[in-house]
């Protein structure tokens, strides 16, 4: 998938919003335990309830990894719906990789071949031959960790170096040696909106994965504020405060309310910055 | 396990020797792939061969994802395997993870819950809430990137903060504040082996898994040199050279001979550097 195909989902829709598919087995409503694959289930009804107001998926591989192989069986189950019933859709796995060249190629293989994925995330410590691997394959994406969401992300990556530059900085500038915005996009929390702008200095063009609005407490309007570019240039992700609306019987009707709200906010947002007509 | 459970291995065996078992299936002896779990039935055999002269077990994560659910399935066959046949073994899921503190909850559960590993390796960038889930298992490790073996290690572990430090030296000072040696190793590169006197003034009593001895080059005698302890405090990992050692009908006695070989060197190591007597 190129971002062109992306950015005409994002006109036709009228959104950026990507659906987290952190589907945790233990807060999943409970008249779905009955079922088969309960987390099958559930993505299944929440992909469905929706598709219409979101661009991606994207499921968080640490929540089918904690169950095993019933997880992965889940996974594979879900990526495999998702391809084939909303093939415009772009397919985020969230796996925050990386390591040695010859073993970052067996993640890229196992994310781009095994699984039908258009992108996975990865992480940036191990420097250039660990993400490279990933770089290799026509329409597929890397996306990496610059400036993350959670409370830890100040630890390290807002590090100052000797010319003044912040760790994430240096990790954007570097990353830039290895591919355009045709391969690779970054995330950026929207905690950390206000640091947009001057990511947008080094990166005009590229797309930004911004986890961290809705349960994390990020604004959408600052994230685009600071964020967008002319094409958008931005993927919103929402997991919990979407997936997890309502816990009862009517959990998919919950999740498309929440997700038709972020959408309907969404589409002003992409007028009131001239990105679509009206 | 404690440490001073691992150490008794050392001593016992007069070994810290790891190996890793990054089974990559297009490398696997041809004779195997008749068997119905070729990847299990080449660990096994690896593992008899091997258990003599190594005090760990490091499957990668990777060469195990890269064939989905059979992958997983030979993993876990390979992790009961080696804790039901040699439980004091000490076994390290080499997965590189680390994300939100609610995502690594789950992968910590994933590694010691759902598969029963003795530690995992985790990486640094996303900072304290990323790691501090795995932490809270009594008797189970982590083993936190520090300065890696790969080249693009020098890409960001290497810039110097404006106090004139190192990243790695920031990881690690950092990760202080988050365990003791009951609970935490970090991972150094003996390609770098040359830098481990000065993170031995950091942490002289933390045991430290060595990667990159073997076919990425480091040498066993420098790493000695610059980073044992008293208490030995290395695990030294060798993948390659030992496990495809030979990839015809001899491939265990060829990992065996290989294993029997660094043990040895090991053991006058030890003996060298008075941690246990002749």
């Amino acid at each position: 998938m190129t971002y062109d195909q992306i950015f005409e989902q994002i006109k036709a829709k009228k959104s950026f919003l990507c659906v987290g598919l952190d589907s945790d087995l233990n807060k999943l409503p409970q008249h779905l335990m009955n079922e088969e694959d309960p987390v099958f289930a559930f993505n299944k009804a929440i992909v469905d309830a929706t598709a219409d107001y979101a661009i991606a998926f994207k499921p968080n591989l640490a929540f089918y990894e904690c169950n095993g192989i019933k997880g992965l069986t889940s996974l594979m189950k879900t990526v495999d719906y998702i391809n084939e019933k909303y093939p415009g859709i772009f397919l985020i796995a969230d796996a925050k990789r990386g390591d040695i060249g010859n073993t970052s190629k067996m993640y890229a293989k196992a994310f781009f071949e095994e699984h039908p994925f258009d992108a996975v995330t990865v992480a940036p410590y191990m420097g250039s031959d660990s993400v490279t691997p990933f770089l290799s394959y026509a329409g597929k994406f890397v996306i990496l960790l610059a400036l993350t969401s959670n409370p830890g992300a100040t630890d390290f990556q807002m590090i100052l170096n000797k010319e003044g530059k912040l760790l994430y900085q240096s990790v954007i500038r570097e990353s830039l040696k290895w591919a355009d915005e045709k391969n690779m996009m970054y995330v950026v929390g929207a905690t950390r909106a206000e640091m947009l702008a001057d990511i947008r200095k080094i990166i005009p063009n590229h797309c930004l994965l911004v986890p961290g609005v809705g349960a994390q407490g990020g604004s959408l309007e600052e994230v685009a504020e600071f964020g967008m570019n002319k094409k958008c240039g931005l993927i919103v992700n929402a997991s919990r405060s979407v997936i997890f609306a309502s816990t009862g019987t009517d959990f998919a009707e919950a999740a498309a309310k929440e997700a038709a709200s972020m959408q309907k906010q969404m589409a002003e947002l992409l007028c009131n910055h001239k990105v679509i007509k009206q």
